[in-house]
C-alpha cells in the first residue's frame, strides 16, 4: 500500500488566527479526510534573511542549504519533505507577504539542482494557493505565485486556487471555504495519481538529442518557410501598401 | 490500450510562420514523438466576436455554443475535442493578442457548466504555454494564461511554460527550443497519467456536506479563537503601543 | 485662457448600462464639474480588427490609420483628440475585455511613431483606469492597463485607479463611488498642470548624446568596478564557500 | 527659484555592482545632469524586518515609525525626505527581491495616514522604476511596482520603466542605457511640473459632498436606467434565446 500524500501547509501571515490561516486550515483538515498526512506551519515562526544572489556571481553556489542556511533552513527541509504544498498568504500591496517572498526567493537552491545532479528537487509535487485579501489584489498574488511554482517543477492541479476579499470572517463566505476545500481534497488526488505514475522526470535536459534524431528542428523550420512562401505576397502587398502611406494626413491637432 | 492523448496545439499569431509558429511546432511534433495526436490550427483563420457578457444578465445563459456562435465556435469543438491544449501567442503589449482574448473570453461557456450540469467541460484537460515577444512581457503573458486555465479546470504539468525574447529566428535559442519540446514531452506524459487515473471529478460542489458530516468550519473556528487568545496580548500591546505614537513627530518638511 | 481639459472615457463592456458604465459616468461627470470637457463612448458600438502584427515584417509598417483602418479608426482618432483617457472595464478572465484588448494593440500606430517622426502621438496624456469585476481580478487589470498605457507615453496620476468586485449595484459602493470621482478630479488637474508646463517632450531619443558628452555610462562602469573590488572578496568567500558544499548530504528520501 | 528635485535611488540588489546598480546609477547621473539633487542607497545595507500586520487588528495603527522601527525607518525616512524615486531590483521569480517587498509592505504607513490626517505622506511624489533579469520577468515586476506605487500616490511619468534582461552587461546594451538615462530625465522634469503647479491635495476624501451637491450619483443611475431600457429588449430577446438552448447537443465525446 502507498504512503498517505504529505501536505505541508504554510501560513504566510503575521496574524496566525486571521482568514489566511483559516481556510489553510480548512483545506488542510479537508485533505486530511482525503486520506492526506498533513501539517500547517507559520512562516512568521521563522526568521528568513533574504537571497544574496549568488546564483548571478557562480550558477553552482544557488544549492542546498543555502549561504544563508538561517531558521529557513527548517522550513525548506518541510517543503522538501512534503509531496504537496499549500501556500496561504494575506495580500500585502497586490502580492504575497514580504517574509513569503523572501522564501520564495530561497525555492532557487532546488530548482537550480537541474544544473547540478540534472533535476529539480522539487519536481513533479503539487500546489495549490490561498489568498485574503481586504480589499482586492488576489488573482494577481495567486497567478504570480502560480507562475513561478511551476517553474519550480511543481504540478498546478484544476482550480488550484482559493480566495476571500473582504473584511469579515472568511468562514462565513461559502465560496472562500468551497474553494478551499477543494484545493485540500483535489491536491491530495493529484498527488496520489502523479505519484502512482510518475515518469522517470518530467523535464528532460537530453530532449535536443531526441529532436537531432528526428530532424524535428530542420522540419519546423521547413514548414515554416512553406507557410511563409504562402503568406509572404499577401502580407507584402498589406506592409508595402502601410508603408506608402504619409501618418501626417491623420495627425489632429490639439 | 488506450486511445491515444489528443494535443491541440493554437497559433494565435496573425504571422503563421513566425516564431510563435514554430515553437510551437516543436511543441507538437515532440508531443507526437511521444504518442499525442497533434493538430496545429491558426486561429487567426477564425473570425472571433467579443463576448457579450450574457452571464452578467443572467448566469444560466452562458452556455455552449455561445451566443455568437460564429467561427469560433469551430475553434471551441476544437478544445473541447482535445486532451490536451498547448497556446502559444505573440505578446502585444505584454498580453496574449486580443484574438485569444476573445477566444480565451468565450471559455467561459464550459466553465460555467458547472452550474448547470455540475461539471466544467474542461475539467481535468491539460494546458502548455508558449510567448513569444520581440523585447518583454511573455513571462506576465504566461503567468496571465496560467490562472485562467487553471480557473477553468485544466491541469498545469510542470514546467507548462516556455518563451523566446527577441527579434531573432526562435529555433536558432537552445533553451526556447528545449523548453518548447519538454512542453510537448510533459503535456503528453501528464494526460496519459491523469485520464488513466482520473477521479471521478476534481471539483466537488458538494464537498461543503462533507464539511458539515466533520464539523470541520467549527473546529477551525475553534482551532483559531484560541490561536487568537495565545496571540492577542501580545499582539495587543503592540498594537496598542502603535495607537498612543504621535507620527506627526516623525513627519519631515521638504 | 486654456481651452478646457479634453477627457475621454471608453466604456469597454458590452452592457452598455452596467457597473462599468456607472462608474466611468461618475468619474466623468466629476471631471467636467472641475472644467472636463468630456466624453463617453460605447467601444462595442465599434467593430475592431485584430492587430496584423506588421511590425515584425517591417517595423515603419505600423502606423496612422493602421492597416485595418475599420470602424476602429473612430476610436483612434478620439483618442487622439483628448488630452485624458479614462478606460473602464468589466473584467473577463481576469483582464481587460477581448474587444478592448484588441483596440490597445492597435494603439501601437501611436507609440510607434516613435521610430517615424521621433515622437509617439498619446506623449504626455493622462490616463487613468476603473475595472468593474463579479468576483476578482480588478487589480491585475489595472496593474497591466498601467503599464501598457505609461509605455505607450501616458501619464498616470496618483490614484488613478477605481474598482468595484461584486454583483451589487456599484452606486451603492460609497469607496468605488469615491475612488471614481477622484479620477474624474485628479485627470483634469492633473492634465491641466502637465499641459500648462509641458517640456519640449519626454522621451528623448537623443539622449545618449548627452551621456557621452558627459561620460555617464564611463564614470557607472568606473563605480561598479569600484564597488565590485570592494565587495567581492567578500562575496567571493561566501560564494566559494557555497561551492564546495555537498548538497547531497542535504536530500531527503520521501 | 525652487529648491532642486530630490531624487531617491534605491538598489534592490544584494550585488552592489551588478546590472541593477549600473542602469540605476546611469538614471541617476542622468537626474544630475538635469538639475536633480540625487543619492543612491543599496537597501541590503538595511536590515527589514517583515511587515506584522497591524492594520487587520487596528486601522489606524498602521502609522509611522512603524512597528518594526529597524534599520528600515531610515529608508523610510529617506523616502520621505525625496521628491521623486526610482527603485531598481534584480528580477527573483519574476518579482522584486523578497528585501524590497517587504520594505514595500512597510510603505503602508505613510499611505494609511489617509485615514489619520486626511493624506497620504508620499502623495504627489514622483516614481519610476528600473529591472534587471537573466531570462525574464521584468514587465511583470514593474508592473507590480507601478500599481503600488500609484496607490500610495506616486505619479507616475511618461515611460517610467527600463530593463534589461541578459547575463552580459547592461552598459552594453544601448536601449537599456537610453531607457533608464531618459527615467532620469523625464522624472526630473515631472516633479518640477508637478511641485510648482500642485493642487491642494490630489486625492479628496471629501468629494461625496461635491457629488451630492451635484446629484451626480443620481444622474448617473438615472443614465443607467435609460440605457438599460434601449438595451434591455434587445438583449433579453438573446439572453432568452440562450436559455432556451439545449447544451448537451452540443456536448463530445471524446
Amino acid at each position: 500500500m502507498m504512503r498517505p500524500v504529505k501536505v505541508l501547509g504554510l501560513n504566510a501571515s503575521p496574524r496566525k488566527y486571521g482568514n489566511t490561516f483559516k481556510l489553510l486550515d480548512v483545506a488542510l483538515r479537508t485533505a486530511s479526510l482525503h486520506g492526506g498526512e498533513v501539517k500547517l506551519i507559520h512562516i512568521y515562526d521563522y526568521s528568513i534573511k533574504p537571497c544574496e544572489g549568488c546564483l548571478s556571481d557562480e550558477q553552482l553556489a544557488c544549492r542546498p542549504p543555502c549561504l544563508n542556511n538561517d531558521e529557513s533552513w527548517n522550513l525548506l527541509k518541510e517543503i522538501l519533505r512534503s509531496d504537496a504544498l499549500i501556500i496561504a498568504t494575506p495580500v500585502f500591496w497586490y502580492g504575497p507577504s514580504g517574509h513569503l517572498k523572501n522564501l520564495i526567493d530561497k525555492l532557487t537552491i532546488f530548482e537550480n539542482m537541474i544544473f547540478i545532479s540534472g533535476r529539480s528537487w522539487v519536481e513533479g509535487k503539487v500546489a495549490g494557493f490561498i489568498a485574503v485579501s481586504a480589499e482586492a489584489g488576489a488573482v494577481t498574488t495567486i497567478a504570480y505565485l502560480m507562475s513561478v511554482l511551476n517553474s519550480l517543477g511543481y504540478f498546478i492541479p484544476p482550480w488550484a486556487l482559493a480566495y476571500y476579499q473582504g473584511t469579515g470572517d472568511a468562514l462565513k463566505s461559502k465560496e472562500a471555504v468551497m474553494d478551499s476545500a477543494n484545493i485540500g481534497r483535489i491536491i491530495v488526488k493529484a498527488a496520489e495519481t502523479i505519484k502512482a505514475n510518475m515518469p522517470g522526470k518530467w523535464y528532460e535536459p537530453q530532449i535536443l538529442k531526441t529532436l537531432e534524431e528526428h530532424g524535428v528542428v530542420e522540419s519546423v523550420a521547413k514548414e515554416a518557410e512553406s507557410l511563409e512562401r504562402e503568406e509572404r505576397s499577401k502580407r507584402s502587398e498589406l506592409v508595402g501598401k502601410m508603408l506608402k502611406t504619409d501618418p501626417s494626413k491623420y495627425r489632429f491637432t490639439l
